[in-house]
């Protein structure tokens, strides 16, 4: 039996983080889905495409990870790929109880699907898409944060968002 | 590959919690070791061999797990049985920080093995071995929260102690 | 002397996370007023009196309990219709730090008025309006998560607002 | 219908803090009954029968407010003294959790019984009877903390343990 | 050495809780920097220039206490005015793991500058610029919260904004 | 004015993770007092002598950095030493309640006393004292979380109270 995990996200952009945390995960899987939700209200940094391209530029050295985009609900996607696990870090206290609310209620729409947690590097335990937004907003330096595509483009995005 | 957990813990008794975590935990893996910690200082209610064996019973219908028990560094524990996954339920946020504690110091000292961290059933989510033990020594009624056969035990273990 | 307490809330819908805690709450007070906050800023799916409406059915059995709303200071509303308590659910942790402030504010502006926490039955502890409404946003069924006139109600505003 | 409270807790010693919640829930119920827990297997500061004392000199004044002592479930002794809700303080998120399963665990074994938690006054935020014991022995001064004659209690006691 | 100290935030309004802090803080540095952040997305209650003026009628008496403003990193402006500390209240366990996350964020980007956190008086733990708003939007007291020209800036505001 | 902080804590042994926080606050304090504690009830590992050495080890190369031990009262030592704050690390959620509470506790009995909170390094955000007993007692290498001679000491002890 093939033991496939998504990894759904926002991924507004990936993190150094993010990226620790799938290379554990796909150890452990034999395919690892890293999936962007599309259907986020919140006007996102980077767009759905742009993410995706991002995320694969990261990823394009391992060879059983790859990596999607869905709308819809979470245990639809992940049956549609035939996924049995759904993988999500967990960094911080307070971040834990809407996960597990989201854990339950996955589960009670799909009993077979179990949701995985698993601890980030200490390394990355401050590292989130949003701290990284902020401080790339501000012009600070986000080098080993991100992967340096990923600074290139937060980069290009506040100097164009700046009008120059 | 084969892909072997570890579910350790002191299990003092099985509750039914712990079952449905491994239930569910064992669908996800070729192989479940749940592993009783016998180096601990605390006195235990039940002796390392009563609870092998209570566990035993809980889990006889299961082919792919197994009950042992261990002492010393789990990671040599896990390393001896081939595991590649140590496994433990997340209930509560105020157990989380030690548990995220022990799985980042896990880590360290072997970085192949991770630990995973499942949300047990909300039907149990008010379920522990101490509220267990404390509920059965006053004499309350464990029905619904441990298999029958510890429920039995329970109330031989209290009766004793009684004196009667 | 007659206890009535106040259940303020969004209610936006009422879950049967709500329902359960009104029920254990109506058996200790002499009148429960459900009252729903009007002065929002932020959007809700359904229009304050869509909410009464759905609210009304769902307690339509039950003699001591009423719904109604209100815009303004809670204290003055509770002062209005006589409440001596404030009735609130308490699930998670992360919750709790602001319902203390706002507990202890309210206890400022009115000294006699006492805010009192229940914990909701665990069957209902992922269930918040929220995700209700996400799940539902999304397509998924909200079968047990609330009464049925609301499930309805959900699927109606949703096949509605999809242009159908 | 009466509606009688039980307030239960170690009260080792009983601290201003304590007396602010009784004096809260006395104003909401017809009787408030403090029951000191005797089974506690730690070794205690004041015996059983000095916390009674010390606490029915504390709430001499109210006349709806009795102290007592009991050992088993808090739920049979609730029974007997007919009381339909048991409450507690809430001061510290860490503290929730186990009480939030103690709630559950008794309402699953006497589902008329309701925990109702409250928030203590402000100003008794940081009083523990566990720091004022630490203060007390040290020989800091906890006046304002603890009534005068639990804190005459504290000194003779702290004096006679330093074998004078 | 002179140390000096950035106590950087949003202050919209300072609330009796920011002054109790800033006077502690100033206690123990040789000059205290209080510093509103201007780039904030979310529209504000009071503007920059007039949280300058609340706050700089509010430390009027303070002689090595200054108000000012900033934008972009908060590195590069403490950097600015020669700060080695930024001056942070704690009062919420929610508020805690943000605060860390910008703590190591901020160290990273300047390893000489630390992060220090005090927790504010007791007497203004539940006091937040976000509660002061919603209940002075209410029309309540804000009277003992906020010093007395900041509930006169907020009566004004209200009613202005009532359409009177 | 010169600025003196005490650093208190149990140090059974100093990790690597107090002397990163020790070494930060040096920077900002003229004189930083390393004191440990020593009317603990609970048994250490190492002896208030033993563990001064090792501390006084590990701080050789720091100029205004002392260690030294006290029992009593915190704040009456504090007093002694001429230290206008307490320096204290925070690395975990629920360290903090019981960490605000002292905070608060020490205020009361002297209000010119402030405990200021500091985040230590990401690097050591899992090691405790406890953690590296544990490794250590089960034969686990503790190189890394400790210093060399701490590493040693351990390596001793737990040989020695093995009957080797």
């Amino acid at each position: 039996m093939k033991r496939i995990a998504v990894y759904p996200g926002t991924f507004d952009p990936v993190t150094n983080g993010h990226l620790d945390l799938a290379d554990r995960g796909r150890q452990h899987f034999d395919r690892l889905v890293i999936a962007i939700l599309s259907n986020e209200g919140k006007k996102p940094l980077f767009t759905v495409d742009q993410r995706i391209r991002l995320l694969r530029e990261a990823v394009a050295g391992w060879d059983n990870v790859e990596v999607d985009s869905f709308d819809g609900l979470l245990v639809d996607y992940a049956r549609r790929v035939g996924a049995s696990m759904i993988l999500r870090g967990i960094r911080a206290v307070t971040d834990l109880e809407y996960e597990m609310q989201m854990a339950m209620m996955n589960r009670r729409m799909d009993p077979k699907l179990e949701t995985v947690f698993v601890v980030p590097s200490e390394t990355y335990s401050y590292v989130s898409s949003r701290i990284v937004r902020e401080v790339a907003s501000l012009g600070g330096s986000t080098a080993g944060l991100v992967p340096q595509h990923v600074e290139q483009a937060l980069a290009r995005h506040f100097k164009r968002s700046d009008g120059s």
